[in-house]
């Protein structure tokens, strides 16, 4: 959070079209981690608790229109695009002569909060608060000029560069924060008399110094939160880092990962002590995980809770489930969305379950698929049983009470409803209710036929 | 492709034994994202429109004639291993004098073709063209003498070069490309008078300079290209490679990739714009996979069509199959050789499919075998359904109408055909074909027994 | 294995709490690999063939006590955290004077037996042998000061540091080997002088040197191996360094890899020749694989032998289980304790079998569950074939003769017994045994109603 006394104004560009991306999506909306490129710098400066930032669009503005309605933000369009000056031009005129401007870019999505909060802090102070990073290689970047004092005197991009200053490793970001009315007065006074003929914000760090506005050249602790999305290889290297920064985290906090650069993160975690999460892990959307969980390796888990203790083996398929405490799922446990299961209940090999209530203590261990059904607490579910929840037309319920066993191959064919204690006969067709505490089968009569020849193999040539 | 004016003929040398590999196989013939080799090798010339390179083989001759037989190369036999001079010298009697000679190196895989042709390039015109390259890490190669021109005078073993000389980072990789009669005359000439008692191509580079033959030393531009394979783990770094550059030329083309390092690309890929690929895909052999396509985790696709819009889930493995536009497949679908989906099609979790058509907008979303069948459009298969295709000698085929609705649980005894718009009862076996419209079902009364009573657990001592 | 002659005992120092690994269980029993820290520690020093280590607990001393009980170590109890001196002081009254006492950490655990006796080795004549290592960034560690002729003159701790020390790259491990009767000197003259308020067992270096006992200072071959574990990353690395050391023996021993990242190795291996592990395997416990056996990608196997020419494919989990020559499992195979597969045997995706002998040539191929089985030879099993050998209160067993033909979604109730070149019809249940060579089968007629309507869907509002 940021001090409120100064509007602060976000600018984010958001106008690029990304050719490099070759995609039919504008840039910002390509996802990273699950969520689009824009949406990370939203997230951001959500988190310094502004609201109501300026997105500037151009190429692909309906896609993004679409993308951001219903937010809190002030879509600007650019509709030639003619350089950042102009774009942030294009915001300026919503803006306070007495607000701060942060410009930030949509397809820059790792910069921190805090790095904003301190930019913004500068600017209010009535500094020209920049950011710059040091790099180990820094071509294709302007190179930032500093006098012996240490104090900024220009950024020169590469092309006009000495060989003494391509040298030079701290580059600018474009990323910048300082009072409107300079802004607004620096790119008034912008030309477009350069290579490109575009409008260039980087010009106005010369305006400032010449007028002697104080320039604060702020370099960022992590060159990774600058990276910049211009291609497929470079987004596949924001999501590395973002994951690896992640992964850091949850170990930090004491979660044991087998091996940091096979977990994907893409949600958030809530997580209890001393969880264990094997390779090959992906978690996305919400999830929390009790203390002393145990994921295994493969695992995909999408928006669930496991509850303290569980354990969920190799190659399990979880969405919008809850997991009790000490359950054991899988592997190959496949849980669809409106799964619950209670406590100390287990879900084997090639089970699917799918918008069902699972009572404490029950197992489904085999070859199962049980859908849109409720069953109580120690029920038994045999190998290949299926509730068959469709006609055709609508979806029904089956219920199973306490203790009930179904044997194996069973299906039942809802709605319908097993009692408290009932046994199914292995091999049943249950079509209507089965008492309580009896024993209900359908079944053919077996008989062995005696006339009957094996068909035989055909003669190979 | 290279100029055609002067008959090139690239000789391979593939005659060693490779004793740090700890095979039966003969090096050559170790697969590299599961081509052998020598045809990486032999596909680079091939890139260049060159026939009937001669392939120089000794160790494990058997299993690499029997490996190249049908191919169109020329086969030579160097019974003695004595040196590379010795190995090129049995294929130079094939070689018309004016013809251009390029050596390679059956454990030598990632050479690219134009590389090789810039060599030809220069032989063509009358010099020495050598192959050389940067390293980091020079010891154990030959170091590249040149003089203050910059021109090579020689070539020196690592053990023969002073301290000074072990500091070069240009090293020999022994590729070369040379007039055949120059070539014939310096191997001619070449001694055996070393530690190892063998004759060294090598040594043919200070016989040029000596008799004034121009020598060309190129740079590879890469020193991936000329990894030789001598163990396990060259040849794990060479897969390695391999793959990094051809996932590399995908995120290029527009594709999204979530971890470079986590997708293995073994065969030929075509592709649409907006695919997206997620952690741990492997894709072997001719994939093509339309625009918008989605590959889920940990899924292996192996010669198979994706068309646009499909959705392949997690932990799908799928062989020579296509997937209609808009299917969705998986999570845990296992599609096998000549299953086709038409567009919309389901096919879900713990379901294989083999030899069957699945019409437009069918569905077989559970626990299912679909095996040599033909399902129509809309037809809904319920879970835990299976076609008994097999009688234990032969198979026969299962056809199901457009609409019809297959209840759960159900065995249809091939051969057998299901009619349009038929149902069939949960649980059924269908033996015997089921109308078009009606419900068929096969399926023992539902009864409950009275006197019966549950086993008992046996008391624990 | 080192020299009898003289009593060596190990003291290794367990007495930490860990607090950065944010975690229930005291640090030296966080599994690496499987394995608690301590015990690597303690398995290198049994391959020393040295036994009863004096083992140094305090935090968490009830637990690490039970998981030592038994075994041959002496525990020794520090109640206070009094610094490293201390707690080597609590172990010494053990030791006799004329032992070597070798000073190790139950959270440095991958020190080799190697190192561990070549330190010995060196006490054994009267040294102070003491453990250093080369790093690339020593911040943090005590510096090893050397004067001018290369001998050791003191550890300088980093806040005690001259700048000029501080850049000092050869940083103290603390592990060191020396007489116990010096060692009982110099640690009876430590004082607790300094900002911790510890005996600190470095500060013997300067009382050996001011006592002119000779100290060899001896580096470390690997810096990997005196990695120490206090937080969850470090865990992490660990693990992978553990792990990269595995698959490079492997790869030396003539197995390809296809990718070393992703191949976990939690246990011990045996492996024949030209074996081919895929990427993302896991292979814990006592593996052995034959020669010429290919392990699938993400496949996970658990204490099996899998014999020569085997084929594991992709996703396939296997437990305790014996795999026959020629085998082909998976891929999405579960087999588990107990599991027999003779040679040539099958089985398929979405097949579990558990405690069951499979007889040769026999297949299991789609969607099944055998459970507590005896399978003879080339019995073939349908799809969807179940064992029910539960009955709610005991297990029963199910056996098949040879050459049986089982049909598909067969349940078998056992105990029940299915004669040699029995057939099965499709669907059945069987409750009874079925007679060698005939025909059986439980089967409901099939029947088409025809007045029969599909429910219709309700119309959408």
């Amino acid at each position: 959070m940021i001090s409120s006394k100064i509007e602060v104004v976000p600018v984010i560009l958001a106008a690029g079209q990304g050719k490099r991306m070759r995609s039919t999506y504008p840039k910002v909306l390509h996802p990273l981690a699950e969520k689009p490129l824009i949406d990370h710098v939203l997230s951001a400066v959500g988190e310094l608790g502004i609201t109501d930032p300026a997105v500037v669009i151009g190429h692909g503005a309906d896609r993004l229109e679409e993308h951001l309605r219903g937010r809190a933000v002030r879509i600007v369009y650019q509709h030639e695009q003619l350089g950042t000056g102009h774009a942030v031009a294009q915001a300026l005129t919503l803006i306070p002569d007495e607000a701060v401007v942060l410009v930030l870019y949509g397809d820059v999505p790792l910069v921190t909060s805090g790095t904003m909060a301190s930019l913004v802090a500068l600017a209010s102070e009535g500094a020209l608060a920049w950011l710059s990073v040091h790099v180990d290689d820094p071509s294709g970047f302007g190179r930032v000029l500093r006098d012996d004092t240490g104090a900024v005197t220009a950024i020169v991009e590469e092309r006009d560069a000495t060989p003494d200053q391509r040298g030079i490793c701290e580059v600018n970001t474009g990323i910048l924060a300082v009072r409107s009315s300079h802004l607004k007065r620096w790119i008034a006074a912008l030309g477009c008399d350069n290579a490109q003929g575009e409008y260039y914000l980087t010009d106005c760090l010369a305006l400032a110094v010449a007028e002697g506005v104080p320039v604060h050249m702020q370099q960022s602790m992590d060159p990774d939160e600058v990276i910049g999305i211009n291609d497929r290889r470079q987004l596949a290297e924001a999501e590395r880092t973002l994951n690896r920064q992640r992964v850091a985290a949850l170990m930090s906090h004491g979660v044991t990962v087998r091996d940091p650069a096979r977990l994907d993160i893409r949600g958030e975690l809530v997580v209890g002590q001393d969880v264990e999460i094997d390779v090959g892990v992906i978690l996305q959307g919400h999830i929390s995980l009790g203390s002393g969980c145990y994921i295994g390796p493969y695992s995909i888990l999408t928006d669930c809770d496991v509850a303290e203790g569980a354990r969920i083996e190799a190659h399990s398929v979880i969405e919008q489930a809850q997991i009790g405490a000490g359950c054991r799922v899988g592997p190959f446990a496949r849980l669809r969305p409106g799964t619950k299961l209670a406590e100390q209940a287990h879900v084997g090999n090639f089970v699917e379950v799918k918008n069902a209530k699972v009572g404490p203590g029950s197992k489904i261990n085999h070859l199962s698929y049980i859908g849109d059904a409720t069953l109580g607490a120690d029920v038994n579910v045999g190998a290949g049983t299926i509730t068959c929840n469709y006609d055709g037309a609508n979806k029904h319920h089956t219920r199973i009470g306490d203790q009930a066993f179904i044997g194996s191959n069973t299906a039942m064919v809802a709605p319908v409803e097993v009692g408290q204690n009932a046994t199914i006969g292995a091999g049943s067709v249950i079509t209507r209710d089965a008492p309580a505490g009896k024993l209900t089968l359908a079944r053919a009569r077996q008989a062995t036929l005696d006339g009957w020849k094996r068909p035989e193999k055909p003669l190979k040539e």
